[in-house]
């Protein structure tokens, strides 16, 4: 009889919205996520009259300090499931044995992609004037990949089974371990003193972590499917539907897991699906997961648009162009260099595929702000670097693997090696 | 590398509990729905030493005029998702042709479902001393049924083509229109007037939103999947997943306008639910919304159990237990009444499965307390009554069923007509 309402209502037409310029960029052969982002940008800004579509959808955000808008809270937990189940899905179409065949590439490709946007957001904001602090906050923000955006293109494009896709994958991995020490750093630079011992322990706890459910993770999960096994749950539970709430269980028990040792959830959920893979074909648990992602998913993307501020972009516009154009080059740079001997195609491929930032981006950033590093303008400006990132990559990735394909089929002889 | 890290943590636990008490229960040949209940019950009441369950997740409920806690509001929210799904799922099972064709007997159901409850509550709360304000919100609460929780037994059992059934969930699409009208009635009387014009309005608005989706709903979602059509969107569509996009938009949006029309969000869901059933072979769509189901639907009884406070029981257990009792008789004497051309048996069916009150019977007492209507006592006890009644009627519906079998199967003979 009420209480319902608002919620409905919101999802209703916040979904409506997002769907329908999803649709409406795949007709202008876009990938759908960035119609999706439009559609968050859309509802932040959209101003007719006295009309404000987000005022009528009441996603106003909380200002500092106060308590957070239910409404938006609610959005956001949505945007972080459907990562986490968009993850999960590509970690499906992945087993551990392909991930490990491009380890020392993706290695390479994770720490040169580490090291040249480190040093040259350092270096920017310590030539242009910044404190130490802030500049390795800004080196913090410029390492962090996000790769729920790449992965979408990918798995939109039925391209994870390239080696480009699996060489960004473990790359990302790799650039999330990395990514928490220096962040660990700039957040021990803040406070007065970095504790190297603390560091130590961050990043041996988080690889022990990765290696262990690497090695572990699918052996489990043959043991769950196995009859004759002890620990086969899967064939004697009664519930409808056990190995769809299994792998769910596992997919978010891994993602707090991963929480839980600083990593990003993420991780975890990737990690789980790449367990998963080894029964994903014996339980459909793809097509299971397919319904799970067209509802979460979209939500991920339209957050990351309803966090773009138009009017905080036209105070901050040149300082934002600069750490974008930056963050670019940089991973550009970085990843292209990793992945040299890919060829050209495959490395710009891989280099475009870790230049979106999205939300990992904002979360460093909104780390320097809360520890009174980053002023509110470096703030804004990481964060437009973010979203500019997320936004042009996706369409930049789809033309590149185009390219890769006319290369690949082209006129014999002249195809690369 | 942080956010999502209590969240995913929340859902992981309580879905984890919902989940394996749910699988407990089903080995005890119950419904797995009571299961899910008792892990709530256990969260919001399990106290070990200094240790509480309920404070470990953070879901604490928040004091009158409080702002709420975000992650009980995440839960509430996901609950009514869970049942707006699972009650669509339902709908999907259901022509509306197969609807109409037990309109009458579904009427006399329902009319006689509500008359009996709301004089009995009425009668018995006037008797005992309260005024007549109070004793209509107690009426009010008596006649809601929440179909949710029998649906879902009908479910589990793959009892939804029965004829009992069909005379369940169409009584309880009249029910919630005579419930609102009376809950219009309750308000009325709290804030000093009955507008006779304004009651009238809501009837007509409802019953109107009902008869014109019944009819148009079939048809529209028939030409949306006719090729030749020119609303033909399900063809044209280029996203993936599109017909299972649109099912859930439609869901979404129905429910949403069932909201804005005062029924309960849940009657939009059957409605579109209905009229998609037109197309679900066609693309699949049960298939589809399985795994939506089995991720939403544990969290609306979960959310049922989180509410139980068992302190709070055992202040008001005199009177509550009064209430419980004229609860159950009343609904079972009305709707066995006017179902009693189906036979003893099938008639108590229908009795029992318009027994619960879950959370409908929580708003209406929820709405005479913010009325200032009702005492604290007083909704205490209804709350109880809600959820005594919730939780006792899945196995006995399991058992009734169970024995209408074996009469239609027993000797030749003994079969009753």
């Amino acid at each position: 009889m009420a209480g319902a309402v608002d919620l409905v209502l919101l999802l209703f037409s916040t979904f409506l919205l997002a769907k329908a310029l999803g649709e409406l960029l795949q007709r202008l052969r876009q990938p759908a996520l960035v119609g999706e982002i439009l559609a968050g940008i859309l509802i932040a800004n959209l101003v007719v009259g006295a009309f404000s579509l987000r005022d009528f959808l009441q996603l106003t955000p909380a200002a500092p300090g106060d308590l957070p808008n239910p409404n938006v809270t609610f959005l956001d937990a949505l945007a972080d499931l459907g990562v986490i189940f968009l993850i999960f899905a590509v970690g499906l179409e992945i087993r551990t044995t392909e991930l490990r065949r491009v380890g020392r590439l993706a290695t390479q490709v994770a720490v040169l992609g580490v090291v040249v946007p480190l040093l040259l957001g350092f270096a920017f904001i310590e030539l242009s004037g910044g404190n130490p602090t802030e500049a390795i906050f800004v080196g913090a923000a410029m390492v962090a990949t996000s790769v729920g955006i790449t992965a979408r293109v990918l798995r939109e494009m039925n391209l994870l089974a390239t080696r480009e896709a699996r060489v960004i994958l473990g790359a990302a991995v790799i650039d999330d371990i990395l990514g928490i020490l220096i962040l660990t750093i700039a957040i021990g630079a803040a406070s007065g003193g970095v504790n190297l011992y603390q560091i130590a322990i961050v990043a041996a706890l988080a690889t022990v972590f990765v290696l262990v459910s690497l090695t572990l993770g699918p052996r489990f999960v043959r043991h769950m499917a196995r009859p004759e096994s002890p620990t086969a749950i899967l064939k004697r539970m009664r519930s409808h539907n056990a190995p769809f709430v299994v792998a769910l269980l596992f997919c978010l028990g891994m993602s707090a897991l991963a929480s839980f040792f600083q990593l990003a959830a993420i991780i975890g959920a990737f990690l789980a699906g790449m367990a998963m893979a080894e029964i994903r074909e014996q339980y459909a648990l793809e097509a299971s997961f397919e319904p799970i992602n067209a509802f979460f998913v979209p939500f991920f993307f339209l957050v990351i648009g309803l966090k773009v501020d138009l009017e905080a972009l036209a105070a901050v516009w040149p300082l934002a162009v600069v750490l974008t154009f930056l963050a670019v080059v940089s991973k550009l740079l970085g990843c292209g260099i990793g992945a040299r001997s890919m060829g050209r195609t495959s490395a710009t491929i891989v280099g475009v595929g870790m230049v979106p930032r999205g939300e990992v981006g904002i979360i460093v950033a909104l780390a320097g702000l809360s520890a009174g590093a980053v002023t509110g303008s470096l703030y804004s400006a990481v964060v437009i670097m973010s979203l500019a990132t997320s936004m042009m990559a996706p369409s930049l990735l789809a033309r590149l693997f185009r390219r890769l394909e006319a290369e690949r089929m082209g006129p014999p002889g002249a195809a690369e090696p």
